[in-house]
């Protein structure tokens, strides 16, 4: 067994591309299959295939539908959250509701989320009811994720703890939930479940903490994406909520001045490092990505799969785009 | 046992009313919670129920949570229908979108879709596998049939056959589904379920060619909704399809008359009732309500149990509003 992104990944994508869909109203699909030729790590699948091989021994191919169950619900919400967010373009290309339209959006969205239910269904036989268990709170946590960064935008006294609790259900727990998943189908302990679902969870948490950081301290050559939009659009990532508190009055001078968008990048960056910032966000990131190797501290699995996971982690709280 | 709308309906009204949210964004509920005030019949949820008693002898209460389900899962779609429509109320009250946001609309309906897989599996123990293929697949129909209505707005050759395919998928199946859950939940054989589905199915097509009757020559003064809304909007109903394949040159020229809205509905209203739509409409609506109850033949049942099915499927197909 291959521990490698780009092999689990490419096995949860023919999965994917091989799905039948129902043949009544055509047109309710295509956005769907859109979604999934605009690339994506496949992250999810991945780490879900990765434990249950890990755990088991077997071929992760034997759980390919659970896998891609949680794909189809994160570009699920990847799709609404584009329609809510007003999002013209995601991955370079034009988002399904400028595709297609809003209605559009809306229903095939609401099909994928059937679907990942369907697929999570398929072949999980008496284990179906904890993975639905599962599932099912963390669907409603994501939910209650995105509910909180759109209710985030208009205010202006989001703490650092709200801010870590919002990027947690929005983006960490289904990490969780596709570790935990692969660890379930695996037959595993509970607690053996619990500690890839921290693993998952602390993951996502680096992840998220060295997206904020790239953000701002990003090399824009490698970066891809223009360094500065947290900052430009007031975005309550842990810097601004880190710097709000520890310098309310300079935050809000920088933001009410309505400086050129070039000068206010600056203020800011500048503001955040006199602070401290750009190191105590790098470090948190680092922190995260430790907890999460700890967590498989004293799980049986080959070293391989144990690497695997380290490695990853490592790479969440380091990456350079 | 009580076998009655009212009843029946305010059991599940009380169930939904106790439903604990989770409390991380409570806004996120807030719209869930309007949903369900602003009145509704509670037919899927009393159906259910009233096939469940009826087959099994027990208390309606016992599935009060599959029951419910189906009313979460029908809810949602006439949330997402509202923005996808821009219909701006419901019941004479604002729709979400329009007392919230579109954003907000579209995040509560996922929630609500969520919760009625919750509801379904809450307490259905080993029939859940049974339970969730019917629903998976009756949920994925109702998309495709909301999908094929939208796609008609923009086509002027929609058949017959087509209409009624759209209205079955998207009204008729939730209801066969929520009689078939009932027998499913009874323990009864997959013959004795099926009755019921069908049973269900041709109800809600009795119910739908009653509407579409009623909105063209219902009583304005006990309808309650305008007569002609359906001619003004050149809505393809099972009328407008019939007269088309009839008489497609007169239905094209009053479309594109420019008429006032009098005279447009006294002019298609006209030709309908030349053609004898009136009372082809109002024979086929008896017929599905005939064969509704043909489909429960043979199916042992108490005598209060079959009349109140009768009864119920001969008013989807005769009431005045």
């Amino acid at each position: 067994m291959e521990y490698s992104l780009d092999h689990l990944g490419s096995i949860a994508d023919r999965h994917i591309a091989s799905l039948h869909y129902p043949t009544l109203a055509p047109g309710l699909f295509e956005p769907v299959k859109y979604t999934f030729t605009t690339g994506g790590k496949r992250l999810r699948p991945a780490l879900c295939m990765a434990v249950y091989a890990a755990l088991s021994g077997k071929a992760p191919e034997e759980i390919v539908s659970q896998a891609s169950a949680v794909e189809m619900f994160h570009n699920f919400t990847l799709l609404h959250d584009d329609v809510m967010d007003r999002a013209e373009v995601r991955r370079g290309l034009p988002t399904v509701h400028v595709k297609w339209n809003t209605a559009t959006a809306i229903l095939s969205g609401d099909a994928m989320l059937s679907l990942a239910y369907e697929m999570l269904a398929d072949g999980a036989a008496d284990r179906f009811a904890r993975l639905f268990a599962i599932f099912s709170k963390t669907a409603m946590e994501v939910y209650e994720g995105q509910q909180l960064d759109m209710e985030f935008e208009s205010r202006d006294d989001v703490s650092v703890d709200e801010y870590m609790q919002m990027i947690a259900l929005k983006t960490s727990v289904l990490i969780g939930c596709a570790c935990s998943l692969g660890a379930e189908m695996a037959g595993a302990a509970t607690d053996i479940a619990a500690k890839f679902y921290e693993y998952g969870l602390k993951f996502g948490l680096a992840f998220q903490m060295r997206d904020d950081w790239l953000d701002t301290f990003g090399d824009p050559a490698v970066f891809g994406k223009g360094i500065g939009g947290d900052i430009l659009c007031d975005k309550k990532t842990w810097l601004r909520t880190m710097a709000t508190a520890a310098a309310p009055a300079e935050v809000s001078a920088i933001s009410g001045e309505k400086l050129a968008p070039a000068a206010k990048i600056e203020a800011m960056t500048t503001l955040y490092r006199k602070l401290g910032l750009d190191k105590a966000c790098d470090e948190a990131a680092r922190a995260y990505s430790n907890e999460a190797i700890a967590a498989l501290e004293g799980v049986t699995m080959p070293d391989e799969a144990r690497e695997f996971f380290g490695n990853l982690a490592i790479k969440a709280a380091t990456r350079d785009k």
